[in-house]
C-alpha cells in the first residue's frame, strides 16, 4: 500500500522544481518502464498493478518495487487516463557535452521549443530515424516533463537529450548548421552532407536571431497549400525523412 | 459586457453534445478567426477585447459582435492562456459526399484517429500540402473540438472535412486506396499515380480490418532506429511530402 508520504512524493515530482531536486522522473506504463529498465538510466522504484506484473519481466529485484492498485495509481499518475505502472526514473547528469562527438553525423537540435507534445513526439521521430541525441537551448522545454516522457512512447529511454548554450556549442563544434526556415532551399533539392546540426526553431517565433545568423545552410519545406507554417515537430520530421531519403 | 447567460451558452459549446444542438463551435484568436471571416464559414457572433480589434479588419457589421474585457474572455474560452477574442462558427453540413468529386486528386482519410492534436496538426499539415478534404470514419475525433480547431491555427477554415462510413466510400469511390502501415513498400519507392486515398488509422490500433482489406497500396516510412512506431500526424505528414515531392 502506498502511505501518504509516497503519494506527496511522486506528485511533487509532477513538477519541473522537485524533479530538480531530487532528480527523479516520472515515466508511465509498462511498455515504457521496460524501455527505461532495459536502457542506460538507472530506474529507482516501479509502481505497479496486477495488471502490469506479467509485462515487466525486466525488472529485477535489484530495483525498489511495490505493487499497488489502480485507485492507488491513480493517486500519483500525471496522466489523465493513467496506464498500469508508474516508474520513478534518475534524470542523468548530461553536463560535460564533448564537441567532438557531434563530427561525423547528425544531431537535432531545438531552440526553444516550449510545447511537451512536440518535444515528446521529435524526440519520438528522433528515435525512429536512428538519431542518437537532441541538444537543446536552455529555454527549450524540460525533456523529463511528465508530458514530453509520455509523448516520446519509450523513445526517451534511447535519445540522449543535452541542454546547452547553442551558440557556443555551433561555434566550437565547427560542423554545418542546417536550419528550418520560410525562405531557403526546398528541402528536396536539398543536400545535407555528412554531418551537422538540424536545428528547429520555437513555435511561434522561429530560430533565435544569433542562431540565424549560424546557419550554413538553409533548408524550406515547400509549401503547395495555404497553411501558414508547418507544426515544429513536423518539420523536424520531414528534415529527418529526408535526411535519410538521401543518405 | 457578458451576460450570464452569453457565459453558460458559449461554455456549453465546449460539449461536443451542445456544438452539435446548436451547430455551433469555438473558434479563438483574432487571427484564426479572421481566416474563418475570410472563407466560406459563416461566423455567428465574435466576442472581442479591445486589443483584437486592429486585426479583426475582415469583421462586418453584419455578424454579431461584442466588445468583452480579457477577463471576461478569460470566462468563455476552452484555452489554459487565452488569446484576444473568440467567435461562434456555425458547423457546416456535409452530409451529401459526391464520390465523384474524389477522382482524379488526393485526399487524406483518417480512420480512428482519437487524440484532437494529431487531428488538427493533420488538418494543418494537409493545408500546406495543398489538399482540400478530409474523410474521417464515423468514430474519428471531431473536427470541431476546440482543441482540434486550436491545433489547425486557422487551416479549418480551408479543408472541409467530411465523416462517412469509410469502407463504403472507398468501394463507391474506386480510386486507388493508400495506407501506411508496418510491412508496405517504403514510401521513398512507392509511386503514388495520380489519384486516391491516403488513410491513417489510430494511434493505437492502426487500420480497421476491413480498411487494411481494401488497400490497394501498402506503404511504409522506413524505420532507421528503434522506436516502436511513428506519431500518426507524423506519418501523415511524411506521406504528403513524398506524394507532393514526387507530382
Amino acid at each position: 500500500m502506498l502511505s501518504k508520504s509516497q503519494i506527496s512524493f511522486v506528485n511533487a515530482l509532477h513538477q519541473k522544481k522537485y524533479r530538480k531536486e531530487h532528480a527523479l522522473f516520472i515515466a508511465e506504463g509498462s511498455k515504457s518502464i521496460t524501455e527505461f529498465l532495459a536502457s542506460d538510466y538507472s530506474v529507482d522504484t516501479v509502481f505497479y498493478t496486477p495488471d502490469a506484473l506479467p509485462n515487466l519481466s525486466k525488472l529485477s529485484q535489484k530495483v525498489k518495487q511495490l505493487e499497488i492498485s489502480a485507485s492507488e495509481l491513480k493517486k500519483i499518475s500525471a496522466l489523465q487516463a493513467p496506464q498500469d505502472a508508474l516508474a520513478l526514473v534518475r534524470i542523468p547528469e548530461r553536463t560535460n557535452l564533448n564537441v567532438e562527438s557531434f563530427k561525423k553525423k547528425f544531431t537535432i537540435m531545438l531552440d526553444g521549443v516550449q510545447d511537451p507534445g512536440n518535444m515528446g513526439t521529435i524526440i519520438r521521430t528522433a528515435d525512429w530515424f536512428g538519431f542518437s541525441e537532441i541538444v537543446c537551448s536552455q529555454d527549450t522545454v524540460e525533456a523529463y516533463n511528465p508530458k514530453v516522457v509520455q509523448a516520446t512512447m519509450g523513445s526517451l529511454a534511447r535519445i540522449k537529450v543535452y541542454y546547452a548554450n547553442l551558440e557556443e556549442l555551433v561555434e566550437q563544434a565547427a560542423i554545418p548548421v542546417l536550419g528550418a526556415v520560410l525562405d531557403g532551399t526546398s528541402v528536396y533539392e536539398s543536400s545535407f552532407g555528412k554531418e551537422g546540426f538540424i536545428v528547429l526553431g520555437n513555435e511561434g517565433n522561429g530560430l533565435s536571431p544569433t542562431l540565424q545568423r549560424a546557419l550554413t545552410k538553409r533548408i524550406t519545406i515547400p509549401r503547395f497549400g495555404k497553411a501558414e507554417s508547418l507544426n515544429v515537430a513536423i518539420s523536424a520530421a520531414i528534415l529527418c525523412s529526408e535526411l535519410r531519403r538521401k543518405s
